[in-house]
């Protein structure tokens, strides 16, 4: 007998299940049903800083599958169609058509949850005003690029993380005023303050204006009811127009209201093999799950394409009649601003606080290729060891070009458990134009090894 | 009382034993004495390409470490000072002074081998001419780029490794018509001809001659006693300077004479703690020593300045009391010809079927950034694993601009043993500036995981 597999949300994590079931199980033995309140598939929701900034020219070029392709690829798919309603003990979908207002019950054997995530927008007043932007959809991005006409001067970016900084060099780079909002003492709040200092200093060079220790509290309109400026707990800050950066939550209301298991930042919990917790045949993955990270034991909430990527992946592939898992994360995560680079994995001192941890932390400044190497560039690198194990907790680097991708050999160490010692004996690759002899991340081990008395392992 | 510590060779590894032992242990415990045939200390010699090639300006930016910085730490530095014989039953060695041929006998508590190595140079005729260069030292270094005027107009540089290809690099960023005489069938040959292939084809783009298949067998001298052409098995080569990259071998005579034990590749064997086997308070590190291959457990040469730091570390260490230890490698190295960026971790075909596995190969192709992120390079990726469990076994790269430090992410997962299905769940640093959706690395790990049936884990 056919099955029938319904997805809700045509993106990353949605859309990558559909295609990998689709590849492994037939026509005739799978039926998929897939439904998208939006009019796009499968793009790139982190490439809309560049969109907006100019550097990436076509809206085309985010899209990585179109709707046709996944139509020809044997995937029904209704574009416009929001579920309203899921009825889990019933194993049905309530779907709305958003033209037509069409209401309409759909049965599944299996259900993909793929609903993705919502920016957080503040319920002050004027931040629902036109010209107020979030950038989380591609309709998002081409209403702000459709705002940024000649007469549009200063822009304030509310909101100093990921996508803050990422929109404060878009608007940049169109050639505006720039003022970044931002409520933490420093911004990446996803950094130690110490490292979150180099980004602000580096923001401050480029010529962004970086206030912190603010809240925007209210976006003042001019006569046309068009923003003039945002007011802040600091002060007024010139804005034609505003962009929101303050991040995203997951979208599990239509979870939530069936009944299933939200974990304690509002997504859905799965076991490793992307399963709902407590389900027979209901999968989530995306940005509406929280994921385990493996460094601290606890779940937490990440908003990021690669592991929406992995997690359709892995339910596709579990669908389909494979075996496949999701262990968790480590909390990686990178950006840039202008020629500035910023990453992190594993724990900051906060987060391994907030764990229990006792940890010692080393900050060592180097270059990213051999010091004498031309153009070679400094960066900085935070390392974080547990006391008495001396295992890699967390490691941050701020730094110029070729800095940032090191992250991945903590990511790695992290997933294997290495402790600073072995971390220094690690053979990773040398040659001037690369790296200094030491590698920028292994000085850090050395420095942090010493101070929790290992040496190289 | 006071230990004598006599250190053999005054470069990377002998200096930095000396140097952390020296932190480790005050003036009145530990007296030093490093003996250095040369004129300098600590210098870079993986940076002398960059430097012949014009990139680095100062022969000086090569040098980490300056005989009177050594000495100002408490060394003490004889430098144009050979060692000509190790009595190692008599715990003491025989120096020659190179200026005066004055002998002396010097005894030692603890001694640290660090003679490194010396470069191939084949008998052939005409291989001893003035203008044929070695660029294994900073003399060496210095002798080329004092050849390279106006009337020199093309090179021959015999050997396509690594060194070799740097080479090529430098003598084209001079200006000059380069031919690469190699041996095998494909440049690099310590990636898979596969890959080698596109090295050779990038070195086409550059204008470099790259003529393979061909051994170097004569160099040809003009009336001045000068090259004027290089002839191989395959024909004759214009040749106003000839530069030699054929790699070098463990310069171990002394060590032989002394009755140590060397390995099949000629290079001294060592423990963990890098204590040579069978002796008590001898130490050797370097490019004089075998390493042990954690992925094909067997012992190989490999010289390289990273090594050679992190030998000198784990000797410093111990002989100043502490615990270090240096695992093995898993033969991770990097190069770039120009754009073109290379790098292989782990084993090639030939070198797992050497090693008697059985293995799966896939080879991918990529962008180093997202595909849409402006000015995105292209890289191929090259993945090997065992066949029935899944264990990565090698990881090759060529590409564009951001593609080999990648290799690292392989590195570390050579050493802590993960499958290729492990690899595919590894958080790595994700946004479009940085790395396409799924990293090049992970792609690949897709691929093979796939051929060797094993999922996401």
């Amino acid at each position: 007998m056919t099955e029938h597999l319904v997805v809700i949300g045509g993106d990353a994590a949605g859309m990558s299940a559909a295609a990998q079931a689709r590849r492994r199980r037939g026509l005739d033995d799978l039926r998929i049903t897939a439904f998208e309140r939006g009019s796009f598939t499968s793009y790139s929701a982190c490439g809309i800083p560049y969109w907006v900034g100019g550097e990436v020219a076509e809206q085309d070029a985010l899209i990585a599958r179109t709707p046709e392709q996944h139509r020809a690829n044997g995937i029904d798919l209704r574009l416009r169609t929001e579920v309203i309603e899921l009825d889990h003990a019933g194993r049905r979908v309530l779907t709305r058509e958003l033209e037509t207002g069409k209401e309409q019950w759909t049965g599944y054997d299996q259900l993909v949850i793929a609903t993705g995530a919502e920016p957080v927008r503040p319920a002050h007043p004027g931040f629902d005003a036109p010209g107020v932007h979030g950038v989380h959809t591609l309709d998002e991005g081409a209403a702000l690029i459709d705002t940024l006409h000649e007469d549009v001067r200063s822009a304030v970016v509310v909101g100093g993380g990921y996508i803050g900084v990422e929109l404060a060099e878009a608007m940049l780079l169109r050639g505006l005023h720039v003022t970044l909002v931002h409520r933490p003492a420093e911004p990446m709040p996803t950094l130690d303050p110490d490292l979150g200092r180099l980004v602000r200093l580096g923001m401050d060079k480029l010529g962004i204006e970086v206030v912190t220790g603010a809240e925007a509290v209210e976006v003042l309109l001019g006569p046309d009811g068009r923003p003039r400026a945002v007011r802040s707990t600091v002060g007024e800050h010139p804005a034609d127009v505003v962009v929101l950066g303050l991040g995203v939550r997951p979208r599990t209301a239509l979870a939530r209201a069936a009944g299933l298991t939200l974990g304690a930042h509002g997504g859905l919990l799965t076991d490793e093999t992307m399963r709902v917790a407590g389900t027979d045949g209901v999968w989530a993955g995306g940005d509406c799950v929280e994921v385990l990270n493996l460094v601290s034991g606890a779940y937490q909430h990440v908003a990021l394409g690669t592991h929406a990527n992995k997690h359709g992946l892995v339910i596709g592939t579990n669908i389909g009649g494979g075996r496949a898992s999701f262990p968790g994360v480590v909390g990686t995560a990178v950006t840039k601003v202008c020629d500035l680079e910023i990453a992190r994995t594993g724990l900051n001192e906060r987060e391994a606080a907030a764990a229990g941890l006792r940890w010692t932390a080393a900050v060592i400044e180097s270059t990213a290729q051999a010091g004498y190497y031309p153009g070679a560039t400094t960066m900085t690198v935070k390392m974080l060891a547990e006391q008495g194990t001396g295992r890699l907790l967390g490691v941050q680097i701020v730094g110029g070009a070729g800095s940032a991708k090191r992250i991945d050999v903590a990511a790695v160490a992290l997933s294997c458990g290495l402790t600073v010692g072995q971390l220094i004996s690690l053979d990773l690759a040398y040659a001037p134009p690369f790296s200094p002899v030491w590698d920028p991340v292994l000085v850090a081990a050395r420095k942090v090894a010493t101070l929790v008395g290992q040496g190289p392992s």
